[in-house]
Order: structure tokens, then C-alpha cells, then sequence
């Protein structure tokens, strides 16, 4: 037998409504497995912070530290200045644990409605650094609220950094049927951080010669994300970039409503992080009206990631199967976790 | 009688292609008018670069500086080791001549093949800030090509920047029936430039009862993009996330050989610069393959910069007009702009 330490962070609005069924989906498809999952949930967000102000203290990061992993629902409501749960938490579990690779794979599964006319077969995988680029927090302002007020962002890239990424964007490619790798940046305009990427894409790309490798400027990534999607197999990009392509990649095959997400740390000396890639969603909440699947989803992405492959297969396949024989009814979130529950424990059955 | 003293920069790959059709509808269209077009050719681009080393002189500056407009085709090549010719050249003269007002337009025109199933109405205009940003080229990078590079990318927004971008887009939202603006930016993560946009847009937008103002996140702005684009009426950004959802923007409504766009000095002290979206496409020059109708389009764009209202409708309504009626034969690049300047030469005749 074997114990997971999982850390819970239901979070803000529909974060703890989808987190109850993806744990509920974790439950039924770890049941008599040996696995057990050992539980701890904490208390972090939106409420934590009226009440007390903290976002993330470092007791709760210790605390976390001491977990093989982490679900996290949703994070942010609009009572919270923008910025101070997104940075002082989110983005903080993602840099304190050194979640270098942000995982985010999109799929298309047949049946599934998409505002694209004429998709073609969809599944790639979104490789987004997540440690580095604009999202460190390097910025700064002078003279706020007066006419000469300077605003500055910066983006920091590191050969350590960008190779680490690469390096595992690469042997993911490597590990795929059609071996392709997709650089997105914009070197062109940001010439620093672009070439950097690019001679690392390079050289490490010369260890897989079997990968074939190209190069998309952001603002072309867009438009093949919506004319022809099925070109991508594996797509390594920065973390702000890596943030905009997957929320369009995300509409293109069903909405955020599907789309899961791991933070990981693929030398594992940290808890990686699986949620799901939508927010809070604040107007929902509270209404059991909130799609679960991306949550499910997630899981899936961590059982995979602790090695229990699989398990991380039966989740996925209950989902999609579930997901072709959806037509549109409105189910609650309960109902549609339930039956997601119940593909998994069908599954179990028949394979076992 | 007037006189347009027009810069001409045709640039590499298609921009002389796409170039020459724009010129023909723009002589057709002023035939008897009485407005003469004095027209001066700039040899800029990749292949001056090769025999001279030159991007953009001081002297072709000045030179440049003596005329009413600029038509730009297209600039870049495979040949020019990436970020020369853009930085060099492109965006040197945005931000040499203050171009802050990119103006985006994006319709969609009846009979238009788009990607997406269900697209609506589309029509609206994106005013990209053009001189800030990501894009002012303070980047930097220590140790190069060493496993300790360091490679930095600085966005810098000022209060007079942001102001006088936003105060401009509120300005062409009034002007419309929707008045409508939405503010796209990052500012849960980029929180100074973020809140900067922010707190301008709010300050300027109490100068304008009229306009209904909300904000998406980029990220989200590109699932709206490809969920409901119908919602946006004029979109205010920063210059990267402009460059991304207008590239994503053409994508939905025809095709960047259909997007045109206008590099627009509003004070008028400098010459606004008009140009089609798309980039030089090497693969497909000399074969007059090319779409010259983003150039035709931005043709009318330079018109109504220009203040010739009529005139630039009438363009616009030929480019209308003729997308009607296409039905995917291809025709050269001549023969669309010979159709296109046959509408324009017909529609004089009409409305005259
Ligand atoms: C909430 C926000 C900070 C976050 C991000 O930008 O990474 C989100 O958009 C995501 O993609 O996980
Ligand atoms: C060529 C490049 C520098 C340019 C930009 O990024 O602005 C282009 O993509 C555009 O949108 O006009």
C-alpha cells in the first residue's frame, strides 16, 4: 500500500464545488487500489484573506512542502484588489515550488461542440515555462497617479531557466507519436529573450533529432490556432505567451469547462500543482452549475505525474466517454461528477 | 487642387506586389478629383540592407518626414537575421514618427470565409498603442551563450503614453453607434502597467457618459475572440497584446490578406503610415499570387486619415462590393486590383 499526501486548495467561487468531484472521481478510482489519499485542505483565498490579510504565510508553504501533491480549484474574486491573491498566492505556489513546466494539454474529443467550423483532429500540449518571463514580478512604477507616472514590466529569461523547459518540452515530443516541437515567442520584436529561446530550442533540439522543430511568432500562433490547429503536437513557449495561447487553445476545444492544467516540477523536490485552466468564476458560484470535467480532468494529470498511469487512464477515458454522449442538457455539477464516478468504478469493473 | 506628397515603402517579398495595386486604386480613385498624388519611392528593406548595411538612415528619415502619408507594403526576409529589418526599420519609424494610435479595423464582410462556425456580426476596430510597451527595444542580456545568460525584455508605459492612446480610442468609440470600448490588458499579473491602464481608462472614460467601458484579460480576450467577437465595438491595448489579437483578429475575419491598418500620428505633426497586416511572404512572392486587398483597405484607411471621407468609402466599398462576389477562384494580384479599381471608376460614375 502506499499513502498520497495531497494538499487541497479549493479556493474562490466554483473552486470548491469542482474540487469535490475531482476528488470525489480520485476517490472512486483509487478504491481498493492500495492507494490511499491522505488529505489536507487549506485554507487559502478570497475569505482568508478578508479575515486575516494573508495570502500565503510561510507556514502554509512548509505545510504544503510536505505533500506529494497539490489539486487547487480556483483562486481570485472580483472583492480582492486584482493582483494581491493572483501574485501573493497563485503565482506564488508556482514560483516558491519551482513549477517550471506549466503543463496544458488540448484535445478535441469527438463530440465535443467548438466554435471552430472545421477543427480537424486536435491534441497538442502546451509546454508554458512558468517560473520566468513577465511573470516574475520584476516591475515597477514612479510617480503613481501623476502625468509622469512610468509604468515598467520586466521579463526575465535565464539560460537555466529556458533550458530546463525546453529540455522537457523535447523529451514530451520525443515521447509522442508525431515527435514535432513548436517554438511560440515573438523573436523578431523581443530579440534578448527570443534568441535566447531560440539557440536553446537549437541546441537542445540537436539531442532529439528525431523531433522536427519549428518556430511560430505569437501573433501567427493565433491565427493557426484557429485555421489549422492540428498543425501542433508539442508547443513550448514563455509563460505569458503560454498564458494567452492556452486560453485560446482551451475555446477551440470546448471551453475552459475542459481544460486541466498540471504546475509541475519534474524533479519532483516539490508537490507539483493540478488545476483546472478557468477561474473562480464568481458569478456562478454557489449554483452547481460549474463544469467539473476540467477538475476531473486534472486529476488525471496528477495521477499520471505520481505514476499511477493507470489510473490517470481511467479518468480520462471515463471523461471521454462521458464527453461523447453529451448532448447539451444542462447537468449540475454533482450529476456530472457522479457519472464520472461511475464511468471510472464501471471501468474498474470491466477491465479488472 | 491638392496635392499628396504619399512616401512609398514596397519593402521585401509581396510588399511591391501588393503595393502597385494599392497605387492603382488609389489613382483611380482620385482621378478628377482634383487631388494629385506626388509620389516618392523609398528603396528600404532587406535587399538594401544586403548591398548597404542600411535599415533606415538619418537621411531617409528626414526625407520621409516631408510627406503627408506612407503606404508600406511589407518588410522582412528570411535572408536578414531576425529582428533587423523590424527593429531596424518597421518599428523605427513607428516610433521615430510617434505613430501612437495603431489602428486595427476588423470587419467581417458578407460571403467572407471565416474559421469559425458561428461568427456573428464582426466589426470592430482595435487601437493598438504603438510607441510603449514590450516593444520599445529596453531589453538587454549579460553572459550570452553561456549557462548563465541572463536575457531581459522591459515593458515601459507612461501616463502620457497610455493617456493619449486611450483618450484617442474613446474618442473613435463615441464616434460609433455601440460606443463601446473594452480594455484589454493583464492586470492581475502585470499589475503596474496593468493598473496604470486601468486607472487611465477610468480617468478618461468620466470625460465620455456615453461609452460603456469593460476590460478583458488578453487571455480571455482570445476566447471571446473566437466565442463572441460580436461583443467588442473598440478595443484599447497595450502593443503586444494588440500585435497578438489582431493577428488572431484578421484570422477570424477573412485572413490577414484581408486586414489593413493604419500607423496614425493623431496630432499630425508626422506622416501617418498605412500598411497591410500581413508580412512580406517570401514563399509566395513574384508570383502575383498575393491578396493586395489589406493594402486597398489600407489605402482607404490613408484616405480617411487624410480627411478625403468620400473618397476613402468609395474604396471601401469596392473592397466590399468585390468580396460579395468572390467565390474562391483565385485571380492574380493584378486582376484583384483590377477589379477593385473597376468599382472604384464604377462607383465614381454612380454616385457622380
Ligand atoms: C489567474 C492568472 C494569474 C493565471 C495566469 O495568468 O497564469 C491564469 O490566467 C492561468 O492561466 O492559470
Ligand atoms: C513585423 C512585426 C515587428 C510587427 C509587429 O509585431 O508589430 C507585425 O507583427 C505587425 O503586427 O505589424
Amino acid at each position: 500500500t502506499r499513502t498520497i499526501r495531497l494538499a487541497v486548495v479549493a479556493g474562490d467561487g466554483i473552486g470548491p464545488e469542482v474540487v469535490a468531484e475531482g476528488l470525489k472521481v480520485l476517490d472512486t478510482v483509487l478504491a481498493g487500489s492500495g492507494v490511499t489519499v491522505e488529505r489536507t485542505d487549506f485554507d487559502l483565498g478570497a475569505q482568508r484573506w478578508h479575515r486575516t490579510g494573508e495570502t500565503l504565510t510561510d507556514e502554509d508553504l512548509a505545510a504544503i512542502r510536505e505533500h506529494d501533491a497539490i489539486l487547487l480549484g480556483a483562486i481570485g474574486d472580483p472583492s480582492v484588489p486584482s493582483g494581491v491573491l493572483e501574485r501573493g498566492l497563485l503565482l506564488k505556489l508556482r514560483f516558491a515550488l519551482d513549477h517550471y513546466v506549466n503543463l496544458r494539454p488540448s484535445r478535441l474529443y469527438p463530440g465535443v461542440p467548438t466554435p471552430l467550423a472545421d477543427p480537424g483532429e486536435v491534441d497538442f500540449v502546451v509546454v508554458r515555462e512558468g517560473t520566468e518571463g513577465p511573470y516574475v514580478g520584476n516591475g515597477g512604477a514612479i510617480r503613481v497617479g501623476t502625468p509622469h507616472e512610468v509604468a515598467n514590466e520586466v521579463s526575465v529569461n535565464t539560460a537555466f531557466g529556458v533550458e530546463r523547459v525546453v529540455r522537457d518540452a523535447f523529451a514530451r515530443a520525443q515521447a509522442r507519436p508525431r515527435k514535432k516541437l513548436t517554438l511560440v515567442h515573438k523573436h523578431n520584436v523581443l530579440v534578448h529573450a527570443g534568441h535566447l529561446w531560440r539557440r536553446t530550442v537549437e541546441t537542445v533540439g540537436a539531442e532529439y533529432p528525431e523531433v522536427s522543430v519549428d518556430y511560430a511568432h505569437v501573433d501567427a500562433a493565433t491565427i493557426y490556432m484557429v485555421t489549422d490547429p492540428s498543425r501542433f503536437d508539442v508547443i513550448v513557449t514563455d509563460n505569458l505567451f503560454g498564458d494567452i495561447l492556452t486560453d485560446l487553445a482551451a475555446a477551440i476545444t470546448g471551453g475552459i469547462g475542459l481544460a486541466a492544467s498540471g504546475n509541475v516540477n519534474p524533479e519532483r523536490t516539490t508537490p507539483s500543482m493540478f488545476e483546472p485552466v478557468h477561474g473562480s468564476a464568481p458569478d456562478i458560484a454557489g449554483q452547481a452549475k460549474a463544469d467539473p470535467t476540467a477538475t476531473v480532468l486534472s486529476v488525471s494529470l496528477m495521477l499520471e505525474h505520481l505514476g499511477l498511469t493507470e489510473e490517470a487512464r481511467r479518468v480520462s477515458d471515463a471523461v471521454a466517454a462521458d464527453i461523447a454522449e453529451r448532448d447539451g442538457t444542462p447537468r449540475s455539477t454533482g450529476a456530472v461528477g457522479d457519472a464520472l464516478a461511475a464511468r471510472v468504478a464501471a471501468g474498474a469493473r470491466v477491465s479488472g
